[in-house]
């Protein structure tokens, strides 16, 4: 019995409410200029008055070491074991476009190049503007909308990027990509890697998709030609429904977090461009039959990314204002932690483990002398240093949804 | 996806250098007579700085409660699960005495032994000494050397133990010892123990090479038979460089942690014989393209074995000398940690965790408050307690040699 057995024969339903605050990237580390991190610079009193009354620990969300991407950094937070539970390059680039997936589809990253006597000369077609690329995935979308009984849909990115998917049953991932990775190079054939007939048939089909694409593009100077990359099936993923027993709902504002949230089966609020928006909601949908709120923060990684200490450390505070909004909603569980750390003296996500408070109305919830919520301190609470996806269970059992196990 | 996969698809190479300070045995136990560990009462004011500014905390080598040789004990130092990767007594029996096996190699520990109208009188032919086993190997192996097309190599041990190895690609280990074990009895047949037709051959082999000696020691008083035991074939175990990408070198005195260093293929240093000669040999290879150096110190772990507090502690303080020179050859991560404990109180190997300090140039290191490098305070660093096996992708992460896991 695996993990997500255990949970599926021991969960149980009731009316508790867990609110699921990420706050992504929240964890930071030691800045040379000043000596601290950003949590510990920040003052907090909202978090701090919490972390004292919760069980706080540090959570690694993939493993020791190992920085995750947003990907395996939530999947560990909804539960899932985020190394047996994989998400494709393809799949996270559409989903972070805002596009619906549906598990018949086989996503991709493309990019448009450049190509002379069929030698790619320009990987990035001279870095072509956002608005370019949308003209032409306008024009490319007009004429082809299928290939045999394959749907296509192409979405523009950034620049030169774009993404898009395949959708039929019969497609397979196990294809190679036909970028060359270096300039002055043939583009690869699209490869099936094994012999399975769908494989074999979906290889053939992006093929046709390239040519026909190329025929399209064959009068344009720098984005003549197209790349494609991370071929990735909508994964499958049990359902937090199925496997917990509850009926979750995501708060967020970025496609990529919404798609995630889907993956595992929660409902998506779409309305969201600020953290306000997101706060409004949640207080909207808090006397709602939802029983999990996912409640995405995404500023603080923004931040981190940018190496802004100071920018982060003020985005914090003004975040511990938020906070306190949602405690005041009176959950019966409010978990605050992160996907990964995000220290802006390293401009980039990390291995670093993220602070976790769980706070419970629970009366057996173990109270902290924890004075401030920061990454030592909390190395230093009851719960130790966990692995991120123990983090649900935790959150349930405070709320009563799981059965004892075992007589 | 097991572990070692996720690191073989995240490995870095890059130039940065790892010093793996290995110091056998190092932890302790409180010793009833002085209420204290051999840390605890040592003077040791380098590792106390190196603390100070490191990532502490206490390592398992094994798993709670197991007390590990010293091959799953270096197994999960070099980042492999050591409950996976078995290396059989027979392989680390012949590596301690310094031979070099190949993978061909099917190796084995023997006994010289008394028998009397075929039955076994006394399993250690009355001790003799190490230099009549020394004369008796040399007569046998003059007149043995193959048996059909398999090689028999013998290295003469302490006492009256010897150990050896058979070498053709058909050797299988699956075969039983001839050993009785209790004095009395017949020696044992070497039996197959599946049907397979190498296994046959292997046992064959081997009964044949136990009648041949019986035949050149028919006239010794008290060594005329031998009873050959811990059959097992040099291990398979993905090499560092694979799974790592790291080009490692191992600096050691004693043949067993050259032989296992080998194992997962590092470079061997043969000519040191004292720790001197060791930091000597860093000191000249830590300008050459290597970037993981595994040093091993030896003498904690016979003291800790010998039941000697007083001199496992002055011994401590000694190598603390030594710990400040390797620090000042200004290495991008240096590790400090055992493969296991060695309490003197115990006289042996222990299953206590052992204390571990990663100490990197990586400016988003934690820092600890500790004082002082021993197990209790070290219980409370921000690594917290952790496996063994996890210390490796630490290091490599903070020397920026893993990738992000997923987008």
């Amino acid at each position: 019995m695996d993990s997500l057995d255990l949970m599926k024969s021991l969960a149980i339903k009731n009316d508790k409410k867990i609110i699921f605050l990420v706050i992504d990237g929240l964890g930071g580390a030691a800045h040379p200029q000043y000596g601290k991190t950003e949590l510990e610079v920040a003052l907090h009193p909202n978090l701090d008055r919490i972390a004292k009354e919760s069980l706080c620990g540090l959570a690694i969300p993939v493993d020791y070491g190992i920085t995750p991407g947003s990907g395996p950094g939530h999947l560990a937070l909804f539960g899932y074991d985020p190394v047996r539970y994989l998400i494709g390059r393809g799949v996270l680039e559409v989903l972070g476009l805002g596009f619906n997936m549906t598990s018949d589809d086989l996503a991709f990253r493309g990019n448009f190049a450049t190509i002379s006597d069929g030698i790619v000369v320009d990987r990035r077609a001279g870095r072509i503007s956002s608005e370019e690329t949308k003209n032409l995935i306008d024009k490319i979308q007009k004429s082809i909308k299928k290939i045999e009984d394959v749907e296509i849909f192409l979405i523009p990115g950034k620049e030169h990027r774009f993404a898009g998917v395949f959708r039929s049953k019969r497609l397979r991932e196990e294809i190679a990509d036909n970028d060359p990775h270096k300039e002055g190079n043939k583009p690869h054939k699209i490869l099936p890697l094994n012999n399975n007939k769908d494989t074999i048939f979906t290889a053939s089909v992006v093929e046709k998709f390239i040519s026909e694409v190329s025929e399209i593009l064959k009068d344009e100077k720098k984005a003549n030609y197209v790349l494609l990359r991370g071929f990735a099936k909508y994964p499958y993923i049990p359902k937090m429904q199925e496997v917990y027993k509850l009926n979750p709902v995501a708060i967020a504002v970025y496609p990529m977090y919404k798609g995630l949230a889907q993956l595992v089966g929660m409902e998506i609020v779409d309305e969201c461009e600020t953290v306000y928006d997101e706060l409004k909601k949640l207080k909207e949908l808090f006397n709602k039959p939802y029983d999990f709120y996912y409640v995405h923060i995404k500023d603080t990684d923004k931040l981190g990314e940018d190496g802004n200490f100071e920018e982060k450390v003020k985005k914090i505070e003004e975040i511990d204002k938020i906070v306190a909004e949602i405690f005041s909603l009176n959950p019966d569980v409010l978990v605050i932690t992160a996907d990964h750390s995000t220290p802006s003296s390293l401009k980039g996500h990390s291995w670093h483990p993220v602070p976790v408070a769980i706070w419970s109305k629970n009366p057996s919830t173990p109270k902290n002398n924890i004075e401030k919520f920061t990454e030592e301190n909390f190395s230093k609470g009851m719960l130790g240093t966990i692995y991120s996806k123990k983090i649900l269970s935790l959150a349930m059992a405070y709320t009563g949804k799981l059965d004892k196990y075992g007589a």
